[in-house]
């Protein structure tokens, strides 16, 4: 049921990365769900988690390996099982993939991140991930991103991945990223995973830096099912095969050609998840403008986005404007003056000043909610702020989806 | 698809006022749609409504009509139409109304409060209600309070209402009350009214107090499918014909038992509500206790009731603790520490110290879930203070209802 997804075609390899994906039997098919990423020595790697208190096992074991500063790293991925809600145990079984992958390949074992996500309180099959091991090691090669990206999908429908070359200092450089993602609600584990390579130099730095800002444009832009969704795991790693001179500081010429670049990379990883939302049969672009500050714009966005009443009015292409106005109007701003307030979707105005647009007709509302790929533009009039977040509609299929999940 | 409403039976007249229905044909089928209220002399109103700022023209016209000091009055109510969205137009129309019932009935418009609900973005069919004004003053009656409960609901599949009587001072004082509401996103309009009736004798400071505190504790301790839910407009008429010596303050022997009384009703209306959730199958009572503020238990207690992920488990029936884990985890609490809380499922242990409790099985959890009424109890460990709120599931039922409601 996805709107539009654009299909993860041609995935560049990126030099320095080499990544597997097999069957490890974690799912009762015979679909791969362990993937290998391996980096070259010299590489750098950046990452953002989820901030949810109760973040899995495998997320707190990475974030305690990020902060050895090793050169060289492992991400061990399973799909099918979140190591979540499991307690001591969880973080005990994390630890031991981790330790038999750093025997295996001779490394420290802060050089290996895992990652995990699937139904949450079940216990980590570690046996079946453990024995995948070898094969994973085998198998290790540049071109497989596609396999990878599909091995990481749980609920999703299709894989999403891109790349993207742009120039720096005279080299191509290469940006691939791939990610799962379908149902998100929340700042929630078990949901979402990128994984994002580049043959750019990098420091670590700058890295951070620039993931933490692209990240704020894209996966905390979205909205599939609740409150403003923040990313499991997102990881950056840069090898630096491509020999462009090191970007070292935010004066350097590169550094905002290759943040746009991510950005891209970023923003389309994170409308695919949208548009791969759970049941999702619409598209929703969400502009609000107009605003006093960012933070105001994104709240009267966030309001209208995770309105259950507003999301069905979508799934069912009715252009129920009313809906639209009350989520406005509960959005908690203050002294939010609604006589000064424009809606529009696409081109078609359909409240101007606080109330329904002269102009404007049933007829010329419903043509427009009858497309898959909707703007809302909602123009507050007191400020200078804008803020975009993409969103989607709210079906049948999405109760389907969740109430059989684990069945 | 109510989960279990006691039917509105024996409701019984409050001394004082009395009350009318008919149909206007804002409804295209015959249905009752208007209803008129109208108190005794020296009567007391208190009133409540919601905190949208896109609130409706009907609550402005009663919020600014009850700063006159009147001894009586009208509460002229219609189901089919909100009144909401339609700028100055909707003024005008709504002070129409009250205008044509203050000429009919002799007088001040000021003791006319009107109240709409329904469809957002129409215009009020003036014409049809003013026309009907007749009619609702010819067939005013003190037994009518079941008559009327019907009137007012839009999306609601059973009525609303309860008595309650209680010795003040040696007399018998009567509260009886109705309400509407099923579909309820947010502190919003056009989803919830309520109506309460007592011939008790309390004064105005007395009665908006009371009402201000057992409103806390139940229509604001009620989700269905979005945020909060706070109340459109819940109005309690006290007309004192019971003869009971006037409560005027908060150490009158009467005031806790008054109070208590009014609580009982508001609740029963409140969780009636819920239980009516459009397409509800289950009503859960989640209760948070151990936390360090009342506001954080609340939190919690909401970011379980608002999580789609939670309620489509619940409407599968699915013990799936793993989602209620998420959501805690990301209802924003600083510094929770997961490995002291403890979840149950009725009298069923899921959750202890953090993770899946030693001896709970999945069969334990599934039988309980099999039940139409649950109680959710969240244990934090942290804290004297406790809330419990009251909510429903997600069902494909809500997604059919809201995507046809215009239709």
């Amino acid at each position: 049921m996805a709107v539009e997804v654009e299909s993860t075609i041609n995935l560049l390899p990126v030099s320095g990365i080499s990544l597997s994906a097999t069957s490890a039997g974690i799912y009762p098919n015979a679909r791969n769900d362990v993937v290998l990423i391996k980096t070259s020595l010299n590489s750098t790697v950046s990452a953002v988690f989820t901030k949810n208190n109760f973040a899995a096992a495998p997320v707190k074991i990475s974030q305690l390996h990020l902060l050895s500063d090793l050169k060289q790293r492992f991400c061990l991925i399973n799909s099918g099982n979140a190591n979540a809600g499991m307690g001591k145990k969880g973080i005990l079984d994390a630890i031991q993939t981790c330790s038999m992958l750093a025997d295996f390949t001779d490394s420290p074992i802060e050089s290996v991140l895992p990652f995990s996500t699937g139904v949450i309180g079940v216990d980590l099959p570690i046996k079946k991930i453990t024995d995948s091991i070898p094969m994973l090691i085998k198998s290790l090669d540049e071109g497989n991103w596609e396999l990878c990206a599909s091995a990481i999908l749980t609920t999703d429908t299709v894989t999403k991945g891109i790349s993207k070359q742009v120039m720096l200092d005279d080299k191509t450089i290469t940006i691939t990223g791939i990610a799962k993602g379908s149902g998100m609600i929340r700042p929630d584990m078990a949901t979402m995973l990128s994984f994002i390579g580049t043959d750019a130099a990098v420091n670590k730095k700058m890295l951070d830096k620039i993931l933490d800002e692209v990240i704020n444009s894209s996966f905390n832009r979205i909205c599939v099912d609740g409150d403003m969704s923040t990313n499991d795991a997102c990881v950056v790693i840069a090898t630096g095969k491509s020999k462009n001179s090191m970007i070292k500081n935010i004066a350097d010429k590169d550094y905002n050609i290759f943040k746009q670049a991510l950005s891209d990379v970023c923003e389309f990883l994170a409308k695919s998840i949208v548009r791969d939302g759970e049941g999702a049969t619409k598209f929703v672009s969400i502009n609000v403008n107009g605003g006093k500050t960012s933070i105001e714009c994104k709240q009267v966005a966030y309001s209208i986005a995770q309105s259950p009443l507003v999301k069905t009015a979508l799934f069912a292409s009715d252009p129920n404007w009313g809906r639209i106005l009350a989520s406005i109007g509960c959005s908690g701003l203050k002294n939010l003056d609604i006589s000064i307030i424009n809606i529009y979707i696409n081109e078609c105005c359909i409240v101007r000043s606080g109330s329904r647009a002269k102009e404007y007709t049933e007829q010329s509302g419903a043509k427009e909610m009858l497309k898959d790929e909707l703007f809302l533009i909602i123009e507050l009039n007191r400020g200078d702020y804008q803020e975009t977040i993409w969103s989607c509609d709210l079906s049948y299929e999405y109760i389907r989806i969740n109430a059989e999940y684990r069945s």
